[in-house]
Formats: C-alpha cells, structure tokens, sequence
C-alpha cells in the first residue's frame, strides 16, 4: 500500500562530498565502509565496484598507515562515486589524504586530541573545499569526556561541541557530524540531543552494531526512531558482514519510510494455514527476476483471500493465491485468473508491461 | 555497552494467555504464527516445537476450515505454550476453537462484521476466561470504513473503535488490540492514535512486511519507533519465511531496547582496514558457541584498537583484536594477551566462567 502519511525532516546546511550532496533537502544518502586492506589497491576498488552496483552512495576507507593513505589517489581515480578517508590517530595520514584527492574526511575527535593537529587539518581541507566529518563514537571518547560524563549521550555530544569549537576557531564550516554508539537508545538521545542546539548535517549509524540479523535491528530501530524525528542526512548501516548488505539495509531502511526508492518494492504475506500456494519461494523469485528493474513500483505477492486481493490492488501490480491459482491485478483492478503454473510468469509480464510512475 | 538510558512504557491492563501475560507490567511477549496446514496435526505440532525452541512466548494457527478448528484440541495438548485461534470469515469456528480450548482467540473485524455473531463469541470465550485480539488489518478493512477514511491510520482505528462498541454492549473486556499495515508509518500513526484513546494492550506488528531482510527492517524500524515512545505489549514480526526467524526477530527487537533478554548479547564491530583478524568469521563463532547460553552477559568481539579497548572494557567479557593476537577483558580490566589461534577458546573459558549477571 502507499503511505498516507509523510515525514518532515528538520533543516539542516547542506555539504557537497564529490558531486554528492548531504544536508538540506538533498536525498538521504547510504555510505559503507570497504572491508579490505586500504593498501591493497586492487581488492579495495573490486569493494567499491560491488557495493557502487548495490547504489551506495559515498563510500569511506581505514587509513591506519601511511601506504593506505598513499593508496588514496590511485583508489579514487578507479572508483565512480565519492571517497572518504577514514582517519583515527594520525594527522598526518589526513594531510596526506587530502594531498591525494579525497572527497571528505572522517575525524574521531576522540584519537586525535590536539587543537593544532586539527587546525593544520581543518586549514588544508577548506583549501581544497573538502567537508570533514566529526566522527564521535562511544567506544573511542577523550578519556577527559568519558570520565566527567560516563557512557552517556551527554558524552558524546559534549565531544562533538568541544571539537566544534577548534573547527569554528579554524573558521571551519564544512562539517557533518555523527554521534555512534553500540547501544541504540543511547546513540539515538545522543542525536536528539544535538539537533536540537545544532543545525550541521548528521550522519547516523549504530555502531559496532553486530552480526547481519542483530545488526540490521540495532540499526534499522535506532535509524527509524531518528528518521521519524526528521533527524538524519546521511547514513551507514555497520554489519559484522559483506559491504553490500549494509548498503541493502541502508536502503531498505529509507524505503520503508518511503524517503527513498531504488526500484520494486516486494509487500509479501507472511504465508499461513490459509496459503494454497507456495509464497515464501513465489515471492523470492519476484525478488530475483526483478531486481534489474529501475521501476518505483509496489508489487503485492499474497497467499489468501483473508488481506490478498486488499493488498494487490493496493500496490500497482498484484498476485493473490487461491487454490491452484492466482489472481492478477493491475492498478487496483482484477484482470486475469491463471493457473499456479503461469503464475510468475504472468505477474512478470505485467510488471515488464508497467511503465515506470 | 550497558544502556544509561531507560524507556518508559504506557500503561495498559493485563489479560491473561494461558499462563503468560499480555499487558500492565508484563515483559514484552514475542509471538508467532505457523505456516503449516493447521489440520495437518503433526506438522504444526512439529512446527510450534521449533519455535518454543527459539523461546516463542505464544502461538498462532490459521482456522480456514472446521477441519483446522477440530484439530486445536489435539495441538493444545502436544504443546507446552499458548495457543491462539486465527479467526476470519467464519464465527462458527471461533465457537468451535473455544470450546477446543484455545487461549486466546484473534478475530479480524474487516471479516466478521455481523454484531450478533460477534457477541455469541464473546459470550463463549467470556465463559471459558479467554481474551480475544481484535486484530485490524489494512489488507482487509470493512469496505464501509475504507470508503470513509481511506486507507489510512484512521480508518485502522475507526474499525477497531466500531468492533471494540460491540465488545462493550457484550460486556467483554478480556480485549487486546492490533492495527496492522505494510506500511510502517502508516501503521506507527495508528498505533499513536489508538493508544492516545485506549488502555487495552497492544499486539505490534507490520503485516506483511515481506522477505527476511526488508520485513526485518520494516519490523525494526516500525516497531521501534512504537516501543521508544512506549507503546506495545506483545509483538509479532511477520516475515515471508521460516516463523523461527520470525521469533529470533522479534527477540532481537526487544533485545536493541533492552526491553527483555534472553542471553549473552554480542557487541561485534564491522570490521574495516584496520582489522588484522578475521572478526566476521570469529563473531559467527562466538554467536554459534554461546547461543546455549542463558545468562544474560554482553560480548565484545572487535577488531582493532579503535574501539576495540574501549567497547571490550564496556562489555562484561571482551575480545580486542591486535597483529597476531588477541587482549581478552574481564569486567572492563585487560586479563590476558593470546596468539591468534588461542583467542576463541580463551574468549569462550572467560564466557563459561562467568556467572550470570
């Protein structure tokens, strides 16, 4: 079905990373972060290809040593979309990353804890008009912070303030800002917290947030309860798992709240007692031979008369099992009865027929 | 880490399932449903074993026939937690599954929508003391509300508000309610609404949320956002899969929130160029190897010195990657430095030692 019901997000200034926008009324955007060996140039570009393929919009690398940071030029000349360094106690590794062409800097202020290191930074990336993101995170805090507030969300936005203040002494105004814990509640009044008293483009995530299943709950919970709130410009799904399924998850949480869409959206029963046909492997199959599709369409694959013809002629193109067949529908109308045989290829053939809305 | 942050939840009444409460200052409950044929005694039997296995609190069977309903008896008796009657079409086998001796049944009220047929179920299940859920559904509205409302967060309420008079006119109070919809927001707002009006305990659940990954997203995101503001008793994730994900789901919904626990909880990071471990396949492992486990500890498996130190001394028992070799942590202190091949089996002597918190 299509929501009735739409989200307002709260104003915040707007960055440019490459030609990629965050902030304002750009699109909320999905990053990943590649797995690989940085230095290891060709399996880090073979990274960023696969998740580029699955629509990641931005993607950030580990810059532990000074051969990963010399790796960024010849990285970013391979790649099609925007390249973040990722830099924890080096400052020297963030010049060096600037000098070699990346799109933005991620900063943990909790690693590199010397007004001046941050200044030289701050003054090298504005001369190449490149954003810095403050990376807080809870498992990385200035010791002085950690000690005064506790593992609070109290923390870690009083991080994020005190390494805004070097910024703004740097005349630094490029910033986007995140504010990661393992533990969603905190990670979510953390950034409730700052959005109230600052309009600067946030980029949520949940971190350390553990293998596929759990990981995808921490994060889809903590992202939801925040893009509800209109919080959120940019985002990074972290998975004890492939790169390509944080930027599935990252897009599968904006879908669900209808901020973005990057094709079919599949509304499947969840099969029952009722079902005569088979729906668990009907539906994967949709899934399978639509995924090529650009098309922002629902597509409704239903077992029974109890929600079935409800929710396929809700969506643009629906099936609705019965017993040894389905129904076909087609913007909210019934148009074809066919045996379970045809089923599939009879829904594909509507589907190919729809025009993109 | 351990939450500072706590939610509150609204109050509603309680009923009573069996022996397992829903409401008032009951845990959260997780709920299924099989996908067996319900007639099919053994196979559901079979089935709902799997799931009590994963520590589902509550059962639902599909009633699409009265062969289905005169098999509730016989599956009662084979399991061990409460068994729950879905209801749509037909009120001669909710009266049937009454006196089969359900615990509770679910009627939609989109399907049954004759006022004298509703007040004969409530006399029989006032008779036998088992609560019903009236179970609203986007998929299956009364055409009469649909027509009025839309299909919209208020049309879900409307057609609980109507079925909910007739309940009161029967004098039946044993009430749970749900205000299902695909789509998350839709359904966030009628929950919103409804719990602003009402103190009946609420079922969550996004209907048909579809395959694995987006019905999880979906179901996290939406049900996050419910339970962050308090709102929800009991819970059902519908995925078109196996209904012990379905479970496993729901367990690690409640888990993010620290709503409930039910053993060891695992804080991984994703992994990235800083890694010199292999953390995805040791995390699998410690997942895999303490999943027996009931005592409700935190595990920190991280990769490199980033967070690691610090998410490891956050957790009750840590795993701190390094070149080579791993830093276990006991209750925040560094306990012992291993070579790499020794680090699962120490990590998990320190699990093993540990007392329940």
């Amino acid at each position: 079905m299509q929501s009735s019901v739409f989200l307002r997000r709260r104003k915040t200034r707007q960055v440019k990373v490459g030609d990629v926008l965050i902030g304002g009324d750009a699109p909320i955007t999905v990053q990943t972060m590649t797995k690989t060996k940085t230095e290891d140039i060709d399996a880090t570009v073979a990274q960023i290809y696969e998740v580029t393929k699955a629509r990641c919009d931005i993607v950030r690398v580990a810059v532990p040593n000074e051969k990963a940071a010399r790796s960024l030029g010849e990285i970013r000349r391979q790649i099609q979309i925007p390249l973040v360094a990722d830099i924890h106690f080096n400052a020297k590794f963030a010049l060096i990353a600037i000098e070699q062409g990346v799109d933005k800097l991620r900063l943990n202020p909790g690693n590199i804890r010397d007004e001046s290191k941050v200044r030289n930074i701050c003054a090298a990336a504005k001369e190449r008009g490149i954003p810095i993101r403050i990376g807080v995170n809870a498992g990385s805090l200035d010791p002085d912070i950690k000690e005064k507030f506790g593992l609070t969300p109290e923390a870690l936005v009083e991080s994020a303030k005190k390494e805004l203040r070097w910024f703004e002494k740097a005349k630094f105004e490029d910033v986007v800002v995140s504010l990661k814990a393992s533990d969603p509640l905190t990670c979510i009044k953390a950034y409730e917290l700052f959005s109230q008293q600052f309009d600067f483009p946030l980029h949520l995530g949940i971190t350390e947030a553990g293998l596929p299943r759990d990981g995808t709950v921490r994060s889809a919970m903590g992202m939801g309860v925040m893009l509800y709130q209109g919080i959120g410009d940019t985002l990074r799904v972290s998975l004890t798992g492939d790169p390509v399924e944080e930027v599935e998850v990252g897009w599968a949480i904006l879908e669900a709240f209808g901020l973005r869409q990057r094709g079919p959206k599949i509304i499947a029963c969840p099969s029952c007692g009722r079902a005569d046909i088979d729906i668990i492997a009907l539906a994967e199959k949709v899934k399978e031979r639509t995924k090529h599709l650009t098309k922002n369409i629902q597509i409704a694959v239903m077992g029974c008369e109890v929600n079935g013809p409800g929710e396929a002629k809700a969506a643009d193109v629906g099936l609705s099992g019965g017993k040894h067949c389905g129904l076909i529908t087609l913007n909210g109308e019934i148009i074809k009865k066919v045996p379970e045989e045809e089923m599939l290829d009879a829904l594909l053939a509507q589907i190919e027929a729809l025009p993109a809305p």
